[in-house]
């Protein structure tokens, strides 16, 4: 029954208010689940491919996603425990230790686009890696410089020169403690700006916490954040932007 | 004296370690100096005019920031009593009362890109403007749609059906409270989002915190934030995404 | 052009998957928005009438606010200068000094369920009152009980009988400072106990804090809680569950 | 002696003011002892079995409550060797992994009522399930629906209509991350809805706390919340509400 | 009826278990109500006078409070506004303006015991003084020494000394910032000593929080502590001790 | 040369201003140095016995610390590792597993004084412990009551009548969780009362900060605390109140 | 009566073991308080004038202790309103408006030394104000460079040069927001930097918490930092280095 | 092309705008690299070797710095696994256990200088140590005064005095708990000092928490602070202090 017959129905005093009330809210969810009906690829609704965290998931747990799964498919934060659980269900599966990255399903080529992925220090190049690699996911390449942190800001100077001059299409900072580096690029450079806070640093302010703030405190307008280690959040904000540019 | 002559004249005993040292380290600076002599226009270099906070300076520190400016220029967040001072020095200065904008200057033309404007109640919508003169002020146009929040989610597939079918650049989508919105927005569309988190809400997570947290923890991969508030900072963000496509 | 369709004719070649995707895509949100379409009475939908919250508006915002609604209308957190502006629009509008709530519109007859509600001291009446109105503009009447509070813990098995004898449906509880008075009344009653921590108190912890985190580390299962200062939101949920036990 | 003997001793200047005033407070704790004094089983006062945190005790702590009890009991966060510890003392005990609950006697049978338990992914179905055995503990059945978070909207409708439907007489819904789907629920539906944050999530905000706070800061009036990971508490709470509809 | 009866009734068939479930409930509350029906003046019970915190109250409501209250009472943090309110009511009320307290009847003879009150700097001083009068309302006199922090270390020992010669029972210790100087007065004395932080200092750890947490970091085992300015909880400690001591 | 000695030869220019200062800060430091030479026992000084906090040492770093100690000397927070470490080192050693302190020397009579001890749940315990071990190093003993928490109020009648009777000196509250039992003691017992926070709990305000926060915002003035799990200190200071009520 | 005299005493049996603790003990104290019976100016000591911090204190308060004072003294962060009070008292005070400084007395000559002061935007200026004239207050001149911050890297160049060529004995960097000015300094100088967090900014890292977490977080081995807009420390401590660098 | 031929073909003509925009970005950026052109020893221009963090990473990660190092190196917080891996990498390396610090190359001759380092208790002397191996490596020698915390106060005179003698050029002062020692060592001397937080301390406030706070509010004018347990930075403030010094 459609909205309009209920509230005809209500009117003319064949239903109660109850009854119509109810028959309204059910309906209203029963075309919600309508049109919603098309799930189709959420790949193709985003743009994006599945991720799964393995970190709080037991092996199992992953091996049982990674068994069902039918696409392409990433699991983050994934310890060799999960490996090889996963690589039993699934023997195509790959492991990419730097990032702790396990990919099923071959990676699109990347021609879709180009960002740039920079690392302030040995610490943060796990995280940087990770951003990579879902940008990957997304049919975007990387030009990589890492180690280019504050301590040496003259080592900034030739990758910013290259990624204008390949004019990229956004570029991931990855920087820990305190979270200077994206600030400065984003300061040098018209090119968009993803902040990539990363858990190194000790103390107070430790954990990606400083990093993240000073991120967000930037003098820099223009520059975002993604949250600490979240490298699939920024490598796919930078892809968004490069696939958005590319359909131009 | 050059780093060359500086490390020959020490080798040769003409100089002290100490006075070669000291060389070395003046030299050092006066190259940098030199390097960065070209101040030229900030707005070149970054393509982002100069922002000015005017909340923590006093009418009077405002107004003479104002009479010493030469180009365009923002003030954000300011009173009456700070546009009061700055259009005594600068008649032509202009106020939006809205987004607590004073700004000097002719606005460029609107057509380096388009970008949505999303806020999820009226109280999103003095930051979610601030956004939208900021992008404006480099030259990118805006498609506004504000009270587009939660509780009534279908009000959202109007607004981003027009916004997908107008191609715009990215979308900044100000919200306070809890903050799901910008989540929603990112999970349902392709276009790069920037979420901003606004100040309202009170009790604990109150003044903007609950909304950047679920921001930061969203599952929404792709999503990037700025700090709470910082619609100058969200706008230069989505804008510099229209230009960087612009250039393709 | 539906989903079918715009599968067919991608699979035919007609149109490209570009335009297929966006189709796609468009009609996914055309949908959507049409399911939406009956937006009805939001309060028919969910039982609870609108409330606006005041304090981080201007009066003429709020006022702006009052002249444009149709149905019943709450404004929590009103100033007095709130109200000038309302009553300016909206002569019959109504200030509850004490809970600082504008009403709008009449409320429904109290006969859709009962609930209590307790303060633990004199601080907490006008949240606790808050409450009461929220409840009682869902057609929710209350027995209330102020002033009950641990220093005088005897003073709680009065009124925990008359509610028990009554058959209330639900009780709030609001307390500030250390909190402890929800987790006793949860501790001594088979009835709903709702949490409604309080911004009294001062120094660390203080401004509800306290209350809140030792509502949320309760020992008695079952206690659950709303934000600091909430009275909206508690007055509600205990109205909700009297609206669902009175559909039994 | 009771207080009237006591004052009047006292008034008589039988007794000194000292001797008065141990002797009041001495019989003010006698009869509070004894009014206290049927105990009775807890689980009929308050209708919840007992249940003991195991996470904090070692596997014969736990061990000696088991084999002390006397009726039915859970252990929540119960770990493999908790359960070998206790089913030694206790063979008939019984574990469920997926929620490490340990319970001792037969859960009575679930004709209480009916709640609904929702998960936003497979990380939260722990404590949802946890929250479920709290409910079944106390006679109340549950419908369940896991994996049903924000990134896929549309996989709500369905529950939420079968839910409506069924009449359930509250739903827990278990979120972590940014926590957005209580907010969501609450808002479609009238049934009185439990948030439940769950420790999921890293970075800034997590380990659950962008969770709470976003449902502290629900712009849905009417969502009430327990504390990170307390399915014991959210399938208390539902389940009371559902003994409280019972009785009608 | 009893319990027993209740019960009895129930075994016998007279009474269903709903029944007897809810009389065994009503019966509870009505023993507790009766052991507690001796109020009594709650200064008899714990020796302490009423307190009511002024600040987050109306000069009204403080009025009223005066107004209706029987015995001795004392108000903190009360503002003039506050005093001119209760004068009006009360004339005979007295306000003490370093500490912000107001008093309504007579204090008694300061005979029942002797503290020392301690405050590091000026600043200190209204929360110190507080203390000192929280003591004296229930009896206690005090010494008080003000100006005595740690950048003046020296200035410590006279103070000590006479106070350990006059044979105090316990020792508030008021201090701001750094909070250093409880710990160094417990340290050096073998007489009780109670942490009064103070909310003096500003910038990160200011309000008192860093005086707070270093007085529950003290490396002097023995030192105890109140909250943030609750020179009431810090003087009514004290005085407990000396009036505990004082019945030996 | 002293003080006096030191201006007039600076004020008859046999010294320069920069000897004379110098000079004078030399003199002070030696003064004090001399004043302080007489360290004697800590023991006497404060009556307070050598603790040494285990926990952040190595067994081999705490035997050295036995090894070299000359008097009654306890460990806190010890491991079984570390007991054996010292027991080598020590023979006569004795480790208390429940409250992990390692004692070497033998406890004086618990004739000076006597202390409640009462803890709120199982796991409240250990910490309890401590807190009595520490006064018992004073020579003061302890009645104990484990197990009387909020959820059985009626438990709590008993032990304090007890108390009560028996004229204890101050009473050791330990509660973990929401932490409500030291004030409800407080209010009502003229017995002072330290609150000891405990790191039971979890999610939010759980490793006992909930627990501390309503202590230090507790509504009964009078109650002081001590930090999370510092058994140490809230033994020491209530023996101290003990020590001082027997010198009387 | 001395240590050896008590000892002897107790020994021979003249006086008790508690005569003798307590004579001990007032010893002690009488020795430690005759060694600091030299109190002479604090000046001398330290090499630090006294700073009186006014906003927390009453212009009353303020011009009572200005009245008082004997020697050179500074008010810091002081009203206009204090000023009026003060020069009532003490018409010869100075009030620098910019930095909010009342001083007293005439400052030394500035030839002990010369640090630089740098800020990074105009919202710094006024605490580095307070560092320079905290300096200038112990003789140490400095040389200021105003608007250097991260935005412009480049004009740093300059300053830097300068304060290099002028062999400064230390260098106050002034900065908020994301504080990275400070790192920056100190990863391109030898000069010993001193981090001085201002409390600009706003949202969430506001307040200057950034800045110090930042600033804490610092890879650039050798900066300190003090307290938020604490201008007087970090000028006290700069000129300390400069004072002891002079005494060489 | 430089930047003046550049805006010399630009107002010719001879380029486009967007041709100058980039040249003369390009040329900006060459310029910086350029003039970072000469990097040399890190440790000329600082005066600091390069320190790497270990903890954070693999002992293959560090074994591979070392491998690839030139000049003299320190890894901080390392592990004997750390130590096992550089030391097959590079026989000559040196591991320090009590500080955690691997050294490789020879320690410059301490004669540029002396600080002072002192420890409040055991558990600070690990990052106590850390800091003087630092000022080593920069060729400042030290001496240390390591047990000479608050609980003793007087044990801090003979050190001072000793200090003060020797004329040391800074000092640093560690201290976890509640920090109370840099403030007092800094209040009794004109000497720099520097403090540093040590990660002891548990409960609230603990693992350096408060005792970084004491510091940033303390009342001695002059104290500045690095971050908890960072001897790395504590040490090189304090060498720089006398490298700066030892310049004059």
């Amino acid at each position: 029954m459609g909205i309009r017959d209920t509230l005809e129905s209500f009117a003319e005093g064949r239903i109660s208010a109850e009854e119509a009330e109810r028959a309204l809210r059910l309906d209203y969810l029963e075309r919600v689940g309508d049109s919603f009906a098309f799930d189709g690829a959420r790949s193709m609704r985003k743009g994006v491919p599945e991720v799964v965290y393995a970190r709080t998931k037991t092996p199992a747990q992953v091996a049982a996603v990674a068994d069902a799964a039918k696409g392409f498919l990433l699991f983050s934060k994934a310890s060799p425990e999960h490996f090889s659980a996963v690589s039993a269900a699934r023997p195509e599966a790959v492991y990419d230790e730097r990032s702790k990255v396990i990919s099923i399903g071959r990676f699109p080529d990347p021609d879709r686009g180009t960002i740039g992925v920079l690392a302030a220090g040995t610490s943060d190049i796990p995280v940087a890696e990770e951003a990579r690699l879902m940008a990957a996911s997304m049919g975007v390449g990387a030009m990589t410089y890492y180690d280019v942190g504050v301590a040496g800001v003259h080592r900034l100077a030739g990758p910013l020169s290259e990624l204008d001059g390949a004019d990229v299409d956004a570029i991931v900072v990855a920087a820990g403690m305190e979270g200077t580096l994206p600030t400065l690029v984003s300061s040098l450079t018209q090119i968009p700006v993803v902040g990539l806070p990363v858990s190194s640093g000790y103390g107070i302010g430790g954990g990606g916490a400083a990093a993240l703030l000073s991120m967000l405190q930037t003098c820099s307008p223009g520059l975002t954040v993604v949250n600490v280690d979240n490298g699939i959040g920024a490598g796919a904000a930078a892809a968004a932007i490069a696939l958005r540019r590319g359909r131009r």
